[in-house]
């Protein structure tokens, strides 16, 4: 079974870093690059696409709001043909930094709460997958299934990756629960492994109310920003391995 | 006769504008469209990008410093490598910008103190020439003649295109006047008109001590904060037109 | 009749400006100055008050939400305790740069959707309030009847200041017309001196839907990003005047 | 004999930490803490500020340059009157916050290269001294002996608090050795026993060629940024406890 690993890189700014990026770099298989927005700057974004060619990782664009102060965690007011832009903007100045280190972005993953924009507007969507296409037809865009930029992705022919996300809590609609609840991020090595190998055996995960559902997912995220995020890497890593299953990259798996 | 009119253009923020952008795009053959950094974001970069398309005008990217708040004027210490990684990133931004609105980026221009540093540092400008280049090898520099940068883009077999500053004075070394002295900055339209109608009919400028000064150019630069820019750029286009000339796009000028 | 004239000025950043300050301090009684986050930099921001000393005009801070490229008119999630935080810090820092330009900070106004907030909330509003009032308790608060702040401030002991908006249309239920529609913002003088004039004479203002309402209000309020504001606040003084009112700053309109 | 033990303190963004500021509150008497322009925000400051009274700690601000990507390290073109409104911006945000929490703000101490700034231009160290000055007479300024603002401050009649800096290596002329040499910055537990055993003994450093010079300081600075900073500032009060030192507040050393 092949399957992918991926996370959030370079979400530092500056002086500022949220996790050991290098020792993250050599266990995933895709790095969804922070794009200056809601964390990153050039230094880091080269710093990234660097390591990532160094240890044959792809990587993509993550972008995010401009609001470095909240993380791009918070909903600022943005209609569709501005968010678009800022997108834009964000994939191509990675293009550039990628280009210019050699190496290649390939797919484009969406930070947290300009991820839910697209996720919940269809309108949004498909304003935002005709813009990707626009830039390279290749991009692969990563998303949780179900989402509206799913469905909007494949109306314009991009191809899609879909996402099971090992330290966040389900409920039983399948939506994430809220970083404001309780035991939503999921830090416990234990608990992680346990997700990852029913997710691997039955393609399914545990709902915080306890519901056992299906979840459909071609690759295996950890957020670098959870606490022990190297750690919590290795032990997917090591679930998927020890299960007889093939870390790949994005672009290998959907070929 | 052949030559350019061009333009940094999109240098607002947000709510805030510097000029009249669109009637400036109506005048001038080349756009150096600000990135976001000293200037610009991603909604008017793309406004500029498709008022550019419209009208036939030719767009390149216009780095500048990080420093929104000296509006990318004041030198911050970075070295070549980290001028560098902020370079790429704002082209890779406005080519993904141009992309997703039908156009093309084809030129580069530096802007205010990043243009000092690689008109001043050759290996500052050898670093970022081989950036550029790696980027796209069809990229057309601008820059004043006899700048480091020039004679780095040169060793990478980028093309050059010699710009001529209507607005701003020259001292007996061909260098520019700093916009800290006074008469640093040329607002009369007769001044411009003179100094335009001088540098056509004989290739030269009278500089601030009164001196005649030979000066290389293929373009003529007006910046789009210099009070009464659009009047001024007319009288750049009026009079280049009444002495027979054609204004024309830097891919035709330098084909 | 005493009244005051307000504006919101120092609005410009770095490089940028939004009006002639200088013009239109000579013609209001209160300047309510941008503090920094959704507008005004330092530099500005002492300049502003300066030029409000030497014109005899109070001071009081125009803090906004941290959102630059919105202007601070977009809402961006923050619960009560994170816009305390802005408020009290962004009023903090134009005390002491009054301090130091030997002036002094004697009211607070709220701009665009951080002023939405704490008018719409009423828990947010006692949160603000109550931290207004730990600053200094002989702040005036200045805002439109009727809002949430406005209660609030009452019940901690801060006197209030209400404001008619000259520039911006008022639905029938006396809230203001959104800036996204057409016509919520009004920009002719005729229009401005007509509207003023009946405040003046029958203190009510006709809504976009041409009914008459009533509104109470002891300063009229022009912003300074209104396109000819100079004009329009000249307009407003000379109908004032004309009408044998005078204009009075706000300390003195509540002593 | 009485020392005092300083830290720079909530040095965060945001999301971004530096240390456990709350650990490192327990150890010193004195935090100067980041006023939102190299560092911190209003959310931070405030949180800071309400550690420091509940652990009987005192604070001052920590002004720096206006550049969070560079963390206020990077020299940045300002002139005296410019920089003296950036930090007295940073004061005044500092004070409302501390106002607003119940604490007070009692001192200054300046960050990295506003602090290089002014303790090597006497001009710009006077400008900043006044300023300050204006803003409250009894702020202490904590700064290395010997720095034009210690001059400029005792001229217009501010006390001074000398620093001697446990974590960073002085050279023989008893400046610091920049951050970019090796060995500038001191990581370890025992070498940083030894300097405040020596410096407490004898008044005197080991620099970095070898020789022995004199530091007068009467407090202790621990950069929260060091690797491993509250070990260090826990190993600083130890030493100065077993040596039968006590660690106290600059207000108290200054009465």
């Amino acid at each position: 079974m092949k399957i992918g690993i991926n996370s959030d890189m370079g979400e530092g700014f500056g002086n500022y870093r949220i996790c050991d990026d290098e020792a993250l770099m050599s266990i995933i298989s895709s790095a969804n690059v922070a794009c200056g927005f809601h964390a990153g700057d050039p230094i880091i974004m080269d710093r990234m696409v660097r390591l990532a060619k160094q240890k044959g990782v792809e990587v993509g664009a993550h972008p995010g709001l401009p609001d470095l102060l909240g993380f791009g965690r918070r909903v600022i007011q943005m209609d569709a043909a501005e968010l678009e832009k800022h997108m834009v903007y964000q994939i191509g100045a990675l293009q550039a930094i990628a280009a210019n280190a050699g190496h290649r972005v390939t797919h484009v993953s969406f930070h947290a709460a300009m991820g839910n924009m697209v996720n919940a507007d269809p309108d949004m969507a498909d304003v935002v997958a005709r813009a990707i296409a626009t830039i390279d037809r290749d991009f692969i865009v990563f998303s949780q299934p179900d989402a509206a930029i799913v469905h909007a992705a494949r109306k314009v022919g991009l191809r899609i990756l879909t996402l099971f996300l090992a330290d966040r809590a389900y409920d039983e609609n399948g939506h994430l629960v809220s970083r404001k609840l309780p035991n939503s991020v999921i830090t416990s090595v234990e608990a992680v492994a346990e997700r990852v190998k029913r997710f691997l055996d039955s393609g399914t995960v545990q709902t915080i109310e306890g519901k056992s559902i299906k979840v459909e997912a071609r690759s295996i995220l950890i957020h670098s920003d959870t606490p022990g995020s190297v750690n919590l890497a290795g032990t997917v890593r090591r679930v998927i391995e020890q299960g007889g299953g093939e870390v790949t990259p994005a672009t290998v798996l959907l070929n």
